[in-house]
């Protein structure tokens, strides 16, 4: 980033549909002057009669000239400021696809006094215009990132002004809170109380649990953003890679099957009806005296905490009821929450010669049997993880996926804390009123009310350019 | 390619924007349920109030619902038939550019009865309606495979018609030269000949040198697609390789300042100021006994004579005059064009200690002198590869550089050849008009008035998705 998001007077220009070469792009021009740009570079099949100016919302064919030379034919529609996604006249040209169209186009937007856009700056500039609030933004760079479904509605619920509705209601209690702390304040030498203490301390209780709730959403978000964490234990040579293998193939060739929508893969995570997975795949667990191994094992076992759901895969044609049992009992013992979810799979039963003696007692413990080398089954233990977690009702909630916010709420906490104290120990109003000021800073930084350079920069520089 | 493109009943969607994520992917439909599938699925923020029917040609914003839940913020523009880019009527919808509501768009799509469109479907369409021709549907595919000025000219020239219009002509003036032959037959029992003779033969040898000046521009049309073949020659260690290097770094470097335009570098093409050249390295030219080693040297002639320009290349430090003078020669008496342009490069200017005494010689001859290994001078040489083709004035003439096209004129040429001879040898006129229908019907192809399945699958197949 070498240029301040500051400014938006000038007019920007960027490529907005994705890189290389496709049928159509889509060009995107925006500020004071696109329409006077749009004016000297594209001429229209047919001249609009009614006004003879620029009709606006309409799709309009025509001609580009770069010198007088024809470059491509293409359509055309301008928005007026400020009903635009920027907020500014903004002009939207679909050309043909090739990368020479979209060079030459670019280059002639700049000769005609344009600037290449930076990344996120027509968002910017929505931002800046009023058109959404800063977390919203932020949302706009997360919908278009979002590989899977529970992704997707997160940013798109932030998009749509959830979690700001949620932010802006907190920051109008605050502010409700502090001017009868204020009301106080200014009639204190007369040493009357307008404010019932009971029912400020019951407010504070309330912006307290309600940050409360949103911070404890956030491991919650980051999870279903990152995918949801699995580990894939057992003893060596069970099978365990060729298993994770066996599942992210799966998932690969589910995904390529719509032409031009294969994604890059993400390694080690699929995603099975809209929510992502993410393996983890762990040394071999067995008894040892060995420190270095001891460590690995140590290693292994961090792991297991990490992950929500342990898949633990054993040999089924090499496993005695007992070993079972105790492996399940060691693993539990080891594990801070011993009420994980743990999904025993049975491997290599195209080894088999006959019924294994455990059979029924796998079964009991609703092993699931698998070839991973054969592929056979993998799609059964799909079924079982997506038993595992049940995250429809939760994506009702507002849910903090974002570090920054999650940051930001940590510290309003904090004030809201100093707040009930002071309160508490009946330390004067206006030094009360400091710590409010605080809380509702930090809470205005999520939205944008109260921002900087460096946060917008570090904010937009992570969007895609031509959004 | 598994589906036939001789239907066009159904109602086609695809991507239109180019493969990955972006900040806007644009997903187009088209076909007579276009309308019907978009109303089921779109929901404008403001119901047009006019006629409570769509809105054509009008950008809409609104919202995209699977099962009742938000997929994304979309804008929508109708065209309706006749007046779209296909001839039916066309949805083009605006989305946010994740992978993930690519997918999930297309998939609502399908399930509200559309199908994924075949490579090239939507031009087909445009084809089979009468929005233009096979050679103008060609001329689509290629401007969006167009890598350079003149390739991009090419293409444009003949999306625009400039081709086909010639076809049609000379389709006209047989069309003309037939209908005389037929009255003749009709009155061929009265021994009348309506036409004159001398004015046929000229007609037939107007046309004759229109068709072969289309065919002679084919090489040109080919060179000026593929890029101007460019040899490089010398002795082996003179730094050949070191140099085209150096070359296709410098451009390298310039494509990539522009952000999300980066092309894939095409092997050993440059591009400059608009021009393809496609370097071609030859193994080292030495005198030899061996004969593996001639039979090498031999193969470094070949490409000397498919070159348009040779850049021969010495060891500036290690040259004599009589050597240079040796060397042109003996090329030049390989080539099958002496007057090919041969461009001398004097390399290792970095390993001079003193001024070369060979250098009034070979400022003589217009040397140029660079370090290839420091990068130095390399400019000079994309002059003079410039100064060496003139090929502006050559783009305003009808250029043929599609292969089917060239076979198509080529059978066409031979009906007319045996139109000429049978006319000189008196032939009747019925057994000249087959030979009339034919070289129709080899026109005819070209444009489309004449077409199979066959021909429309291999056209159309190397289309990319969504156009």
């Amino acid at each position: 980033m070498t240029q301040s998001y500051l400014s938006s007077n000038d007019t920007i220009c960027a490529i907005s549909s994705a890189n290389g070469t496709g049928a159509i792009a889509l060009v995107r021009l925006t500020g004071q002057k696109a329409i006077e740009i749009l004016n000297r570079i594209f001429v229209p099949s047919r001249r609009e009669t009614s006004t003879g100016d620029f009709q606006f919302n309409k799709a309009i064919f025509g001609k580009i000239f770069i010198d007088g030379e024809l470059l491509d034919e293409v359509i055309v529609t301008a928005f007026q400021n400020p009903y635009s996604y920027s907020g500014q006249d903004l002009v939207e040209i679909s050309c043909h696809g090739s990368i020479y169209i979209q060079q030459q186009l670019i280059e002639l937007l700049i000769s005609n006094g344009a600037r290449l856009a930076q990344p996120g700056e027509f968002t910017f500039r929505a931002f800046m215009n009023g058109k959404m609030d800063l977390s919203q933004a932020e949302a706009v760079a997360d919908l278009i990132a979002s590989n899977s479904e529970t992704s997707h509605k997160m940013a798109l619920k932030q998009m749509k002004g959830g979690f700001s509705g949620k932010i802006s209601e907190l920051r109008a209690r605050l502010v409700h809170f502090a001017s009868m702390i204020e009301l106080e304040l200014d009639f204190s030498e007369e040493d009357v109380e307008f404010a019932n203490r009971e029912d400020l301390k019951n407010l504070l209780t309330n912006i307290n649990t309600e940050i409360n709730k949103l911070r404890s959403s956030f491991s919650l978000g980051n999870v279903m953003k990152q995918g949801i964490p699995v580990a894939i234990a057992g003893k060596p040579n069970v099978g365990k890679s060729t298993l994770l293998n066996a599942i992210l193939s799966e998932e690969r060739a589910l995904v390529s099957e719509i032409p031009g929508t294969t994604r890059d893969a993400i390694e080690d995570t699929i995603n099975i009806n809209g929510i992502n997975f993410r393996f983890i795949d762990t040394a071999g667990l067995r008894h040892t005296n060995d420190t270095i191994e001891s460590m690995g094992i140590e290693r292994t076992y961090e792991k297991l905490n990490q992950a929500w759901i342990v898949l633990y895969v054993f040999d089924i044609t090499d496993i005695t009821v007992d070993e079972i049992e105790d492996a399940l009992t060691e693993i539990r013992n080891q594990l801070d929450d011993p009420s994980k979810t743990i999904i025993l799979i049975g491997n290599k039963t195209d080894m088999l010669t006959e019924s294994p003696h455990v059979f029924k007692h796998l079964v009991d413990l609703e092993a699931i049997f698998i070839s991973a080398k054969r592929d056979e089954n993998i799609n059964l233990i799909a079924e079982r993880l997506l038993d595992a977690v049940q995250l429809n009702q939760l994506t009702d909630q507002t849910i903090v996926y974002n570090m920054r916010h999650f940051e930001a709420l940590n510290q309003a906490s904090v004030s809201i804390g100093d707040i009930t104290a002071g309160f508490e120990q009946g330390i004067p109003s206006d030094l009360i009123a400091i710590d409010i000021k605080q809380a509702l800073h930090h809470l205005g930084t999520i939205t944008g009310e109260i921002t900087n350079e460096e946060i917008l920069n570090s904010i937009f520089g992570r969007f895609c350019i031509g959004k």
